[in-house]
């Protein structure tokens, strides 16, 4: 039934209890553990003045940015002009001031250059909310998504890498996903850049290099190829890509490779007192050194981070890395950072195809009484009291209707006690009570019932 | 420092870990209390067409919404006609089709019918989202805000009432505010309208009577006046707006005015029938029935509910009422349902007024190691698995800095406990554990620390 009336806008999606059940149990995860290693929340607005956003995506993120019309009367600002002749920028700049947020990122950088007198640093915090992506919608990708992330601004420590690493360790060892974390230091790209004498080239590269899971190593050398590196220069970076080896034994070709470039040599040394850190740690997933890792974004200077499902088709499920000047877009500068990024969207779909999601999530109602008349009803209202007040979830069925009619409501809600009190029962002073799953009845005193429930978890 | 460039749009707010952790703790219980009555969440998307949206909140609301400008070319829709003449109205027709939602009750209408045959009726669900207003930001009133909504949709049965009265109470008392919960039925209000010979005027006496708190009887009256209310009906409403007396009388008076008034008698007997329910159990707030209180918006039809502070100048922070047709504007009739909103701004800002935040929210971090430097950091990272393992929230300063800089940084984070293990604590296997609080400090093992925390809460 979606009549164009009912239906909610392209890329965008309800959440009905099923999915938020399963949402929270995702995020209330990630929670835990973010809080249990220091992280502080923070929200900020959906809406962020486009001054904020514009240019900091490139020129494809400027245009599928959501902007929000000015109210009022946002024509007179045109003054005269003829808007008909005007190009759809110059008007968009006219009657529109602000934008959907487009990730986290930048409005955290901005929160940060505009609280940094308030700010604890260095300030770890995280940051759950929705961003608005005006792309084509597809399969997995939506107009409106949630990002999760987690960053520690005002510290150059690589402590910040080994935590962040532990991090999402425990949450996917926690939501029961068998993951492989995959590093990499963008200051080994820049020193593969320089060996190469493409220096000043190292975006490009970067770029080109990012996309060999998708398209392979001659993909990648055709793309450096059209961007004017030269074929000597690709021959160099060929051997480093396509190296088969444990992370000790990349760490000493690089570092073999890496006599000339000292930007190389302190990748690579970045690399080797985190991995002294990991070594000292439990950490459950694998972690690779990934000499083809690149991550696309630019704002990348250190450590880069990307995870992936093991024996699961379905692209990284979590990323980030070091920026060493973030917030300098907003005019502070040298404030280092470093963060991850957990996709909500493809962490769920994961744990929905391999079922991996707890039963029992949505029975919220532990216990539903049937409604048999009003003076049953008003004598329910008393057990329910006590029940509830020790903390066990439980309902009565509002309306007096047909015994299947309030069974199939209990069942589909996965109640998995139904509690039936007639004239019976409260002339007894006991509760009949049926489990669903098995049929079974019995008839128990409040007591027991309490008893009862306090043994189920 | 509030550059231009570094601040939200006007009207919208940063939540950072101090406003987050104080609204989390309201959010969460209210949402433990919600899911122990059963209720399930629901989320819709911040976007909705405008035509779901339009037409649902008077002309005033209308301009109020935010919309949102369509992707791509969206002039060329304007075809070859001239937008400067247009006027207003007519070129965001043309321009946008999206609007940021305004409440949550219309989108959850337009979720009922959307998903009407998936949807285990009768359905409770709550949902706790945003909503934005293009309404002038003023103190207390923003653009960006969240509602707290809660609903029975399915079900004519008093049982959901009593039980939102219940949950109003619960959360209440769980919060430590005291309230008193006014309530008052539209039947009654159309009784009133009948018995003054007005029942076509129903809507514009309720409207009038909505303002008696603010503005007092006399300003009642004349807008009654001016709304061309003869004067002798305006004489038969004034003695039930003005009479004093408990429920009990109020009701009686009620009786004997609508012998005329099958409406107004059926309202007296849903209220008589709920407050014999509401009699049954444990309500802790005061509970009046208010023949004043009409509650402005026109789609309620029965009971109507309103939570205001006891000796505390806020207005109402919880309102609701019973629909009859709520998901009528979408097609679907007769789905009676009932709910509650409440308002979290304005709970947050009486918290915050009267004291009423646990200390310590803050403090998710429970205990702060100490950064003495590389070797420390190695042995007090196997000590913090251990730790955190335990369940216990702690972290280690990332940095080797000044100990005033690191203990500046535990206080500010409110951290109650600071570990300081250096290399003597290392040979000796101990942990010097700080109160931050008392100054004290003490040498403790590993199991004596766990120990510790373990009754700490």
């Amino acid at each position: 039934m979606a009549s164009p009336k009912t239906s909610t806008p392209k890329g965008t999606r309800d959440f009905g209890p099923d999915e938020m059940v399963r949402r929270n149990y995702i995020f209330s995860s990630i929670k835990n553990i973010f809080a249990r290693y220091g992280y502080l929340p923070l929200e900020t607005p959906a809406m962020e003045k486009l001054s904020t956003l514009l240019g900091k995506y490139g020129e494809e993120g400027d245009k599928l940015l959501f902007k929000v019309l000015n109210s009022g009367d946002f024509l007179s600002k045109a003054g005269g002009s003829d808007i008909s002749a005007m190009d759809r920028s110059r008007l968009v700049s006219i009657i529109s001031e602000k934008g959907l947020k487009y990730d986290l990122t930048v409005p955290f950088a901005r929160y940060v250059v505009q609280h940094r007198n308030e700010i604890n640093f260095p300030f770890k915090r995280y940051q759950i909310q929705p961003v608005w992506r005006a792309d084509r919608p597809q399969k997995g990708r939506y107009r409106e998504f949630y990002q999760c992330d987690v960053d520690v601004i005002g510290s150059r420590s690589l402590l910040s890498e080994l935590e962040l690493i532990q991090i999402i360790d425990e949450v996917f060892a926690g939501l029961k996903i068998k993951v492989k974390i995959k590093i990499n230091n963008r200051k080994i790209l820049a020193g593969l850049s320089e060996i190469m004498g493409q220096a000043d080239k190292m975006m490009a590269i970067t770029m080109a290099i990012d996309k060999i899971e998708k398209t392979g190593l001659d993909a990648v050398c055709r793309e450096l190829a059209e961007n004017d590196i030269p074929a000597e220069a690709i021959e160099k970076l060929k051997p480093v890509l396509s190296f088969k080896g444990d992370n000790r034994e990349k760490l000493l070709l690089l570092k073999k490779l890496f006599k000339e470039s000292a930007t190389g040599l302190e990748g690579c040394d970045e690399i080797s007192r985190l991995m002294e850190y990991v070594a000292g740690v439990n950490i459950n997933s694998g972690l690779e050194l990934d000499l083809s890792l690149a991550r696309g974004l630019n704002y990348y200077t250190g450590a880069i981070i990307e995870v992936v499902v093991v024996d699961f088709e379905i692209g990284s499920v979590c990323g980030g890395g070091r920026y060493d000047d973030l917030t300098g877009i907003f005019g502070l500068k040298d404030i280092s950072g470093v963060g991850v990024s957990f996709g909500a969207d493809r962490i769920y779909d994961v744990m929905l195809s391999l079922d991996l999601f707890p039963s029992g999530l949505l029975s919220s109602t532990k216990l539903m009484f049937v409604n048999f008349g009003k003076e049953e009803s008003l004598y329910c209202l008393k057990l329910l009291e006590e029940i509830r007040g020790a903390g066990i979830a439980a309902e009565i069925y509002p309306d007096v209707a047909k015994m299947k009619k309030q069974m199939s409501y209990a069942d589909r809600k996965q109640v998995k006690y139904v509690a039936l009190v007639g004239l019976e029962e409260i002339e007894k002073g006991i509760i009949s009570l049926k489990d669903m799953e098995t049929g079974e009845q019995e008839s128990l005193s409040m007591a027991q019932l309490l008893a009862k429930f306090s043994n189920i978890p």
